[in-house]
C-alpha cells in the first residue's frame, strides 16, 4: 500500500515537472478560462431562443412566453459576457484592459449580439424554407428543425458569425467546431453566407474562413470551399483566400472549389466531383466526364487468380 | 442596473415580436412536443434490450434479468408511446384524431414495434458477425458492438426502421439523424437493409430513402447510394429514387451508386471512387482507371518556382 | 389493464428467449463488463492532466496544483486499473489468470502507462505547435488545443496507443472511436505516429492499424491511409497492411495511400484525389491531371430540355 502511494507520488512529480517545461500547454496562474462546456451551453440556450418551443422539455405558452424569453436571456447574457470577457484579452487589441473597461467591453459586445437575434431569426426562416423544400425526403419543415445536420451547422454559423463580427476572439471557432463535431459540417465562424442557404446530407463538407456565398445556394456533402496552397501558413492571415458563390449556385457531391479569386457566378452549377480553381461564368454547367468505367466477369475460375490479385492491389481496407 | 434591466427588456421585446412574425419556425400554444433528447434516451433504452449486459452500468444476472429486462421495456413502452402520440398529427392521416384514439394508436404501434425486438436481434446477430469476420483489424465481436460505428449505424437504422414502416412520423428520422451525428454515416430510416450487412470506417456514407439492400453487401466510407437530380424537389415525394443492390454486393470507398433504376447484380463489386449510374450484371467487377500520377522531383533549386507556384495554385487548404 | 400487463409479459418473455439464442450478442453472467461511458471519462481525465486547466470547470492555481493533479491520478489510476482489469481477459494471454493476478497485471499496466505522461505531453507541445503553424485560420495555440478535431483525434491517438502497445484489449480501439465519433477522423490505435503531426479538418480521414508515419507530416481531410485488399479477412490479421509515411509527407484533402509494402519518401507531397498503391521516392511531387471541366451555357430555353433532362441523369440528391 505504502508502496503505491509511494509510486503515485513519483508520478504525480514527473507531471508536475512537465508542466514547466512546456508553458506553451498549459494554463495554470492564468486567471479565469474559457470554458467550453460552457459556451456549448450557451449555443444551445441561444438556438432555444431562437426556436421556441423545438428544444424544450416543457411546452410553450403563449401567456407565459415572456418569462421564458426573459429568464433564458439573462441567464445568455450573464454566461456570454463572463465568456467574451475571457476571450477578449486573447486579441493584442484587448490585451491591456483591465478589469473594469473588460467587462463593460463584454457586456456592450452581448447587447449588441442579442439584438441581433430577430435578424437572425428573419434568415433563419429561409434556411428552413430552403432546406424542406429542396430535399423530397423532407417531411415537414418541423423535420428539418429536428434533425437536419445541415439546418443545425447553418444556425450555428450565423450566431457564430455575428460574435465574429463583433471581434470576439476564439468563441465563434468553439462554436463552429461544436457544430462540425455534431454534424461532420466545418463552417469556420468567418465565411459569410447569404439566405436560403442549403447543406443536404453534410458529412466531409468544409467551407474556409473567407468564403462569400450568395443568395440560394445549395451545396451537397464533400464539398470543399477551400483555400489554395497554405504553405505560407501563418503569412496568409487575412488573406482571402477561399472562393465566392453568387446567388443561385448549386454544388454537387465531392466538388472542390478552391482560391480567393475564385467567383462562381449567378445561377452556376458545378458537377459531382468537379475541382475548380478558377471562376465560372454565371448560369454555366460545369461538370467532369467521370473516369470510365471498366467491366469484367467475376464468374471465371481458378485460372485468373493473377488478375484477381491484381485488381486487389487497387482496392482498400 | 436599472438601464441594464431596460436594456433586456427591450432585448426580450424584439424577440417576441420575432416569435409572432415567423409562425412557421416556433412551436408555442402547440400541446405537447417530441423532445429529442427523449427520443435519443428511447433510442438508447432499446439498444440496452438489443444488447444487454454491453451499455449498462451494472452486470446483468441471468436470475434477475427477467425484472431488468421488465423494467426497461415498461420504461421503453411509457415514452414511446407518449412521442409516437405526439408525433403522429404531423401525418396528415392522423391529423383529426381526438386524444384518446391517439393514445391507443400510439399504444398499439409502440406494441407492434416491442414485439419485432426479437427478430431485430435475430438480424443484429448477423451483422456483429459480418463485421468481425470482415475486417482484419477486429479483435472479437464484442469489440465490433462494443465500438464500431457501422455498427451502431445499422443498430439504429434497424431500430428506426421498423418505426418507419409502422408510419410513424418524425421519430426515425430523429434516431437516424443522431446516429449521423455519432457516426457519420447517414441512413435515412426508409432504406430497406438484409441480414450481414457491414459498413467499414464509415465516415461519409450516404443511403437514400428508397435505397433497398440485399444480404452480406459490404461498403466502405465515403459511399453515396444516392438519387439522381432532385431538382424536383417535393414533387419527387415517395418515388423511387435510389439504387439497389443485391446480395454479396461490396461497394469500395468513395464510390456513388445513383438513381431509383440502378440495380447491382448479386456478387458485383464496385472498386472504390466509380461514379455509377446505371445498372451492372450479377458477378460483375466495375471500376475505374485511376487518374494517371504524375511525378515531379521537387529537390531543384530557385529557378524552378514558376512550376512551383502553379502546382500551388492547384492544392487546398 | 390487465391486458397491457399480459401484453407486457409477453413481450418480455419472447426478449429472454431470444436471449437464450443468441449467446454470442448478450453479456449477462460474465462478471464485470468494459463500461464504454468509463473509459470515456478516464479519456477526459487523461486529457485534463494533459493540457491542465483547459478543460477544467475551475481555475488551476500553481500553489496548488499538486493536489489537483494528485486527485485527477489517483481518480485515473482507480478507474483506469479497474477497466484494464476487465478487458485482460478478453486477450489470450490473460485468459486463465486468477482474480489476485489479473489486479496485479492492471496496476502494472496503469502506472506503466501514467509514467508515460510526461512523454506524451513533450509530444503532444510538438502537435500543437504544428497546429498553429500550418494554418493560416488558427488564432493562437490555445484555439489549436480548445477545438481543433485533429488535436483532439491526435491528442486521444498517442493516450491509446501507449496503451495498445501494453497489450490492453478493446480499451484503446473504444478510446479511437470515440474520437472518430467526436472528429469524423478515424485513427487505429495501433497506427504509429511522429512528432510534429498535423491533421486538417479532418472529416473522412481513416488511418489503418500497421501505417507508420514519421515527423512534419500534414494531411488533409478525406485522406485514407489503407490497406489493399481485405478479402483475406481475419487471415490478415497482424499482417502489415497499411503504408509508412516518411518525415516531412504532405497529403492533401481526398487522397488514397494503400498497401503494406507502400512507402512515401522524405519530403514527398501527394497530390489532392491521388490513388496511390505503390512508393513514392523522396522529395517527390505526386498530382493528377484532374479530370477535364466541361462547360454547357444553362441560359438558353425550353427546347434543350433533353440536354438538360440528361444531365440531370447525373446528379445526385
Amino acid at each position: 500500500m505504502q508502496q503505491r502511494q509511494g509510486e503515485l507520488k513519483g508520478l504525480v512529480n514527473a507531471i508536475l515537472d512537465s508542466y514547466e517545461k512546456y508553458p506553451v500547454i498549459r494554463n495554470i496562474d492564468c486567471g479565469n478560462r474559457i470554458n467550453s462546456d460552457t459556451v456549448t451551453e450557451i449555443l444551445e440556450m441561444i438556438r432555444r431562443i431562437v426556436f421556441p418551443g423545438y428544444f424544450e422539455m416543457k411546452n410553450l405558452r403563449k401567456d407565459s412566453i415572456e418569462y421564458h424569453v426573459g429568464e433564458l436571456l439573462e441567464n445568455i447574457e450573464y454566461h456570454l459576457t463572463k465568456q467574451v470577457m475571457m476571450a477578449l484579452p486573447h486579441s493584442e487589441k484587448y490585451q491591456h484592459m483591465g478589469h473594469h473597461e473588460l467587462a463593460e467591453k463584454a457586456l456592450t459586445i452581448t447587447h449588441t449580439f442579442l439584438g441581433r437575434i430577430p435578424a437572425l431569426r428573419d434568415i433563419l426562416a429561409t434556411d428552413v424554407q430552403a432546406g424542406y423544400e429542396g430535399d423530397p425526403a423532407a417531411f415537414n419543415t418541423d423535420e428539418v428543425i429536428f434533425s437536419y445536420p445541415g439546418m443545425y451547422a447553418i444556425t450555428v454559423n450565423r450566431i457564430a458569425h455575428e460574435l465574429y463580427l463583433l471581434g470576439v476572439p476564439l468563441i465563434p471557432r468553439m462554436m463552429t467546431e461544436h457544430a462540425h463535431s455534431q454534424t461532420g459540417i466545418d463552417i469556420h465562424p468567418g465565411a459569410s453566407i447569404g439566405e436560403y442557404f442549403f447543406i443536404d446530407h453534410g458529412t466531409g463538407v468544409v467551407i474556409g474562413e473567407t468564403t462569400v456565398i450568395g443568395k440560394y445556394v445549395k451545396i451537397y456533402q464533400g464539398v470543399t470551399l477551400g483555400g489554395l496552397s497554405t504553405r505560407g501558413g501563418q503569412m496568409l492571415r487575412g488573406v482571402k483566400r477561399h472562393p465566392t458563390l453568387e446567388d443561385n449556385v448549386t454544388v454537387y457531391s465531392g466538388a472542390s472549389i478552391l482560391g480567393g479569386e475564385t467567383v462562381i457566378g449567378t445561377g452556376a452549377v458545378i458537377g459531382g466531383n468537379a475541382f475548380v480553381t478558377s471562376s465560372v461564368p454565371p448560369h454555366t454547367r460545369v461538370s467532369i466526364k467521370n473516369p470510365e468505367l471498366q467491366f469484367k466477369d467475376r464468374s471465371k475460375k481458378a485460372g485468373e487468380l493473377g488478375q484477381e490479385g491484381f485488381f486487389n492491389r487497387k482496392e482498400q481496407d
